[in-house]
């Protein structure tokens, strides 16, 4: 049965995340309620900082490479499950994993349906490109708080995913629902390192935020500078620790009158992510989208590291 | 004319069919009472098992190839007809067969609608593609109880396949029905080989449920791992036996939450059909799937082959 | 000004008519009523045989090579007053030429609009394809009897010519108006020698069928089997003779639950016409549509040949 | 401010455009009104001959080289003024250039909005295209008495090129308005020569008839046989004389029941051009649209030239 | 929130502001009101000259390299607060910047939103394209005076352009709105010197006004002739100065019917960019629109620089 009941969030705003959304100067009142459900929900609640489990990995990787070490990742309930009691913030996920458990999980917490995905049997390095799997139309029916999108900035057909991601913003605002927007730049002639250079990063956040994203993802950047015309802007950028280059990233996304969040990527150490949320926390950051370093522990593991990584982001 | 009368099917649904149409938590009370059709008719109706006639092989492959060996197959009353003396959930063809029989037989067996189709005079081996040769409408109009899409999980063009399957599962749903995603590995990189390996096997069937799909469709896969960066993961996952492979399938099928069948291929000895039936019953799968090892044989040879699946399925 | 109106036909159907009509299963009165126009009308009327006055060469191959020879043919309204006169079922043509005389001819003599149309100035030897130069609407506008398409089976676009003739049928059916495939399959990896193999003419008439169509046309097979993986199955279908041929395609098209008329090509003695009729005839057919062989004879001589086939078609 | 108001032209029609009108056997009142218009209009009105200012050859070619020579030609009321005060039957010209001047000379003269326009800073010599720049709605919102269209036929997007006019037809149409085609054969295997070769000009502008053009605007011939298959037809059409050709190519266009139109070309002397005009006229051909020979002379001079041509059309 | 108030501007049009509305003769009285907003609108209000600030920087070069020598330019509101403490016409840019300021300063100054963007990650020589980055909905939703698009004329996909660009004119005025056109010849065959050739800039200009172009934006041109066959008609068209230049591109635009501003491209200093504006002044242009070099200036420097050239501007 559809569900279109909204998660039980309480919707007195905190002056911190009150201050957010009056940045959203041209959005209406449905889609700061949205994104406030969000920032209102879990542990963080009202603190202008998020955890959101994101869990597509079955879709990009297959189910057995990103599940078989932790077996109860076959059952789509298990990541409601984690993330209802970690206290997150919302938990985005592809639409047949959102669809496998709404009516159980719909009402308990904000989701956010990942619209379009990429995945391992296709691989292109200069045209890397998603199929985008569901409409705005399946997240009015879910419920959700948001849509996701992923942008590869850089690759061939990256004009078109801006026009992809234009439709979709557009449609998802007549619903009331904000859009997050996953920037991986890759393809064309961007290299490996380029991936993450603090640079490319930085642009590819600047881009999302002038095609109307509400919120974005990048990964946490390094300190290669990539683009050649840019290099001289950057002798007198601190970007040498990471708390700088999130400050960055953030200066990059309208001064900070938009919503970031970072992703560490490949499975770790806990004190290695611990001391990224640190940095996340330190540079201003709106916190963390963490999905393998969470799902792939086993749940008493997870639920530890979530634990800490609240107590740092609620500083 | 028009039909869109219902198949006579007993609408008091068994528990086993109750729980699992209960895992379809975002589906409306008429896809699943539509998917209730289908697992409520004929002689497994009730069980959760099922046993589906598909016939596109004229269009695939060429009348004579498929239907010579067995002249009454030129008839498309024949499958009508075969189907329903076999006591099957449902028969499955494209659209032109279907509109040849739907007065005399339509409201006597569910229907599915197979919407795309390849043929034997194109090929593309990194490229393959199949026309949408019908609407959702035609399925409407027809009474069907389900419409099927092929994708070819892997093909240059997959991605544009999932979005053509996208719009195809929203409009069906828009009118109470749901959709069988035929999984057929193939195009791009991958070899023949990979096209039954079980990892890619069960990554095709688990993209299909991130899609929406209702039920899946994939053939028996062998025991070869193909990805390269799936093979570490496989190290202790147990697919030495078919019945392993079956059950690993269903759990990349969100554990089970969705309906999974296997088709076998091409022609073969009746005890080796009987063989993987039992495999399948015993890994967990929902039934079998099965065109050319029934209507390439004689009537009578046909009708006891079912009987022998049917009798192994009820278990 | 728009002419609407039907031409004059008697509606109480032969029961030769009356059980070929029943065979459409899925089709509406309407769609039954105008294939009953075509039927019923000149002199075959009501015998299941038809001679239909194709010319759309003028568009394929140029008008001075079309009709240099018999320069009234320049004047649309000939061809009309020639199926008119020849007392034929249907004359079918390019919007244009329909345009040009159908207040005058438009009540008289059922008209087919053949929708798409290729040309001698372009040639492609894998990706031939036509261009759709009218709409379904016009077709209504005129007053048709049934709209025509024509499918290069094999051409590199092939897919894409059948995603349009599945919209063509279907907002003409929305009219109650049937669809015609002219069928030619060319293109692709198919030489020459394979446009007229019996094998890849049968198949191409028998996805038509799959398709929707209400009625096929194909050139008149040779007895090549051209598919390598179809010469095992044509060791025991007699092909050797003409009328085995034309048998072998009926029953490719539903085993004669769908219309087929028969086209001879080129240019060709008068004997040599009849003696295909003849072959039809007895093959079982439902007649010929020939346009050459008619329009680029003197009218009495056209007129004669007509009579000829006519009283063969009769039996 | 948009201009609707309808030219005035008196609407008692005479015999001969009463003829030619009664051709257009499928066109609603509106649009034989709309093309009466035009024939009624001018020193030429009633006559069945008509000359048209065409002037697109800022966008085509760019402003300098086509004004330079003649300064007041920057000015887009210039065009205006000089087919009014030469008395022609319309005005052809691109979106901007009829916008510029449509309040002060909108119900003054019948107007054609040119619809595609190519440029000289792209080329392409096997697929020369040109883009829609402009709707039938905005001819209709200019009181426009027709649309016009570019078909290069035989160019490798010819088929696309028939599409768009296809739907323009039936859009303009709609709005009561007829269409002229400018038939440019050129592209694909098309050399120089054969973009004037009578066989290629002939079959373009056939084909513009059956795509269902209302007028047909052709280049002035020369007797070059282009396509071999067509070189043995020619053999007893007269195409010698230019006034041989001209018929020939109104016999291509139904046998004249579609009106046919003849440019020059290049800038020439005035014999050269009054000489071209006799061939037109005594081929039978419906007239002249001139742009450069025209704009591109001082204005006496223009006028001049006009008056003389309009006593040789007058017959 | 939404904001749709006009900012406020005096409605009693000067003569001049009366004179250049006139020349829009198609024009709906809802398009001239806000092409009059924008020439009435700030310190050159009713003269006829604009200064307007464009920013799109941030998306087409990347944040650091735009702004990191100025870094209150990461804040969106920074430039809101220039153009109207500089006492400019009309402020542009993107989507997203616009939306972070609008209800801050959206009633204070005409808003033109920028709607497609190309950026450094991608590069193409040969077919540079920009993605439409947000809708004409967009531009209403913000109350902006106009929107903006960049044309590449001379790219491969420039007939593409040009029918994105037609769309978008149609949707505007249907909304009230008037389009500005960046017009950059780049791509395809032209080499860097032709980008600012003075024939191929007039020419491209030219193209805008044909295509329906409101206002027309285009680089200072230099002295070259670039196109083989435009030189002759050069010879006698005085371009050696910088004046006679920008006159010679308003007479390529209808002959100063549609309003032409010049931009100066990379930063330089202050004198020579007032010898440009004194340039536009003499040679009849409309003004200047002018980015980096004004927000890569401190403050106080361009508010300086502002006051310099609206002193050059009002003459």
């Amino acid at each position: 049965m559809k569900v279109a009941m909204k998660t039980q969030t309480s919707l007195s705003l905190t002056d911190k995340v009150k201050n957010i959304l009056s940045a959203y100067e041209s959005d209406s009142p449905k889609v700061k309620e949205n994104l406030g459900r969000i920032l209102m929900h879990g542990r963080l609640g009202g603190t202008g900082q998020m955890i959101i489990l994101p869990v597509d990995q079955g879709f990009e990787h297959g189910p057995a490479r990103s599940f078989a070490g932790n077996p109860v990742c076959y059952d789509p309930h298990y990541f409601y499950q984690l993330a209802l009691d970690a206290g997150l913030n919302a938990y985005a996920a592809p639409l047949g994993a959102l669809q496998a458990g709404v009516e159980t999980f719909g009402d308990k917490i904000p989701l956010i349906l990942k619209m379009n995905h990429g995945n391992s049997l296709l691989s292109s390095k200069t045209n890397p490109d998603q199929a985008v799997t569901c409409s705005v139309q399946d997240a009015v029916d879910l419920g959700c708080a948001a849509v996701g999108f992923t942008l590869y900035n850089g690759s061939e057909s990256y004009n078109a995913q801006l026009e992809e991601l234009r439709d979709i913003i557009a449609e998802a605002k007549s619903h009331g629902l904000p859009t997050v927007v996953w920037c991986y730049p890759r393809g064309g002639v961007l290299p490996k390192e380029a991936e993450t250079a603090i640079d490319v990063v930085a642009y590819a956040a600047h881009m999302a935020c002038q095609a109307g994203a509400h919120m974005i993802k990048v990964k946490l950047p390094s300190d290669t500078v990539w683009l050649e015309a840019a290099k001289k802007s950057y002798e007198n950028i601190p970007v040498k620790t990471l708390a700088e280059r999130v400050r960055h990233v953030t200066q990059a996304c309208f001064n900070g009158r938009r919503l970031v969040v970072f992703s560490g990527g490949e499975a770790k150490e806990e004190a290695a992510i611990l001391s990224e949320i640190i940095a996340i926390r330190q540079g201003g950051g709106n916190g963390s989208i963490m999905g393998r370093n969470a799902f792939q522990r086993k749940k008493e593991d997870a639920l530890k590291l979530f634990d800490d990584m609240i107590a740092i982001l609620k500083g």
